[in-house]
């Protein structure tokens, strides 16, 4: 039922698990269970409800609860009906270490399983780490779905052209962009796995709304239409000669792209086209600086240093005293995932990692004036994934 | 800029307050600190990046990381700047305990205000179970949030009369179904506890989709469109003589309601009516049953009851062993609430409880048929707050 496209071959989940398996070596593990959403989808190849356990020797076991024959057509595991929590204990050995994602795991749902692990004098340690080292190198086929991720925002631009108008409110082109992204089978739906964060198609911000910064953790924030979601485009009307902010976060099969251009709304002031050539020139700068071997937050530093040459320092992703520390994001079955583009991340860019650049600047009155692709770590240096023009639409 | 109607008043801000302060007292709990955002919203009147610091005896705190202005605009409470989130220790005496959301928060974050509060030698408890018994009982306002939601879902079902027909697929009605929404200004972005649970507009669903069970804690489920997403509408095209189960959940102002019905798509079979009066006459038993004072489970007992009595017990809320153990759920900042209508939950109806009551029968070839309305819980008892007719659409 599901296009043949969208199903992950044996092989490369096979492939997956190995990778983890090695890190669970390292790392003194002899069991992982993987119990959230995004975390079973990657290593099962079908979302369902249960849990997936990994032992270090032997084959990997998906436990589903429902829906069982849903699990069996589309994932390569071998599938097991689960009809209790406990069945796990037939499958791990005594005093074992059991790895498990303490980074998403609400603290009751982990004592239920500490309970059960207790008979067998299991101890519990965090593999969220491992998880994500293995999660933040693509395959060709991740790579994929994120161009497809990238053509559907593609799609989504092009039309917006035509649409954004004067006196039109952000909200209005909201429900345009994301009408567009759904008829382009856009997932709807999408991941994060911090803690709060929420996410619904991004941002659709102009003037003063670009500058108003929230609780996600995202350089944008603007108001939202109500104060129980204080996120995104708001009842503000577009002028002519200002700039609209069009951040939008793609997903197909799960996966993400992400991607920011300024939109004119008529004829617009050189300061508009002088700053966005600043970002213009910081992300194209990052495209040539980063490479394997590059650290993480060595092109955070870069973009810094380039934004205090130009004098734009104190406004670069946020104003002032609200910041945030990043310039990119790794994407692939959550949109914040590795790699940080942030200080502290001593971690090398590797070859096919993927990430969202998302340099930008904030005004008073100009509001927010940004550029952010999705790209791909190859051995020479990064290639597009969004294929958007680096320009002002 | 939010419109006066959505502004939570200093009274009902404290109000829900004073009702925490009540329990923490039974509980002996010396404060209570709230982290998660569905309760930040209730408890503040708007979410923003910070925590709640409520203390038994004296003023609660709202601590914001950003945005600080947003906050004091909107929010009654004292507002103070979030730098660290050690500032708590400034406010928390010796020796004592301090409840916290441990059914959501995960296991990491928890961990770290472990460590910032051992300074103070103060012990953490779970305050989930009191946060709930607060926010289970609403006020005027959170009821008319509530039919506010009622009303856009009434328009998209208004609509979609004239929309369905043969040959569309389940996802043309939900891009159609989605788009009408949010021009009512559906928030869009709904919210739920449960750790997995993941919610997108509903499920329009149509023959074996209907039937087909999945990761969600739901009766339906359907295909989607992704693997990496399995619940909602997919492909299927519906055949005229069938109907499409539209189910949908309505968001304003962060509140939430819930209904479903079927809608013919041209002349339909007598079993479809047949069934559809066995889900009508339970719902409408359960609308003269429910009364202040009935047990939560007693609600359950009876709809399984009278389905058995009909003949239909094995296709009810499910079918042979996929079925789910509730026949409704509170509805309110979050979709999964209390009152559960499940067994197990021997407490008493209340006045001004809100929640979803869904009869639904499941068939081999059919699908599912069923009907679902949000109620509230009058002193007389329920009150209908989803309008729309009790019929096949």
């Amino acid at each position: 039922m599901y296009k043949d496209e969208l199903i992950i071959p044996k092989d490369e989940i096979l492939n997956r698990i190995e990778r983890l398996k090695q890190l669970m070596g390292l790392n003194g593990l002899d069991y992982v269970l993987i119990l959230q959403n995004a975390d079973i989808f990657y290593f099962s190849g079908i979302l369902q409800q249960g849990f997936i356990l990994i032992p270090l020797k032997g084959e990997s076991i998906y436990f589903v609860r429902r829906n069982i024959e849903l699990a069996k057509k589309y994932s390569p595991l071998k599938v097991e009906r689960l009809k209790s929590n406990k069945q796990i204990l037939e499958y791990i050995d005594d005093n074992t270490t059991v790895g498990m994602e303490l980074d998403v795991l609400p603290f009751q749902i982990l004592k239920g399983y500490e309970k059960i692990l207790k008979v067998v004098n299991a101890k519990i340690e965090d593999c969220s780490a491992i998880i994500k080292e293995v999660r933040q190198i693509k395959s060709e086929l991740e790579i994929n779905f994120i161009r497809k991720a990238g053509l559907i925002i593609k799609n989504v631009f092009m039309e917006l052209k035509n649409f954004i108008e004067s006196n039109k409110t952000e909200y209005e082109i909201l429900c345009y962009a994301q009408n567009i992204a759904i008829k382009n089978y856009h997932q709807g739906f999408m991941r994060m796995r911090g803690f709060n964060q929420e996410m619904y198609f991004g941002h659709i911000l102009s003037g003063e709304s670009g500058i108003t910064f929230g609780y996600p953790n995202a350089p944008t924030s603007g108001f939202g239409i109500y104060p129980s979601f204080p996120q995104g485009s708001g009842f503000r009307k577009v002028k002519r000669g200002e700039i609209v902010s069009v951040d939008l976060v793609g997903c197909y099969n799960g996966y993400h792209c992400d991607q920011t251009r300024p939109f004119a709304v008529g004829i617009i002031k050189r300061e508009y086209y002088e700053n966005f050539n600043r970002v213009k020139e910081i992300i194209e700068y990052l495209e040539d600086f980063i490479k394997p071997g590059v650290l993480w937050e060595e092109a955070y530093f870069k973009a810094n240093e380039i934004a205090k040459k130009m004098g734009v320092e104190k406004n670069f992703m946020g104003y002032k005293e609200d910041k945030v520390k990043f310039i990119g994001h790794g994407v692939g079955v959550e949109v914040d995932e590795q790699p940080f583009l942030a200080p502290g991340f001593k971690k090398e860019f590797k070859e096919n990692m993927v990430m969202a650049i998302e340099p930008k600047l904030f005004f008073p009155v100009l509001g927010v004036i940004g550029i952010e692709n999705t790209y791909l770590v190859t051995k020479d240096g990064l290639e597009r994934l969004t294929p958007c023009e680096n320009k002002i639409f």
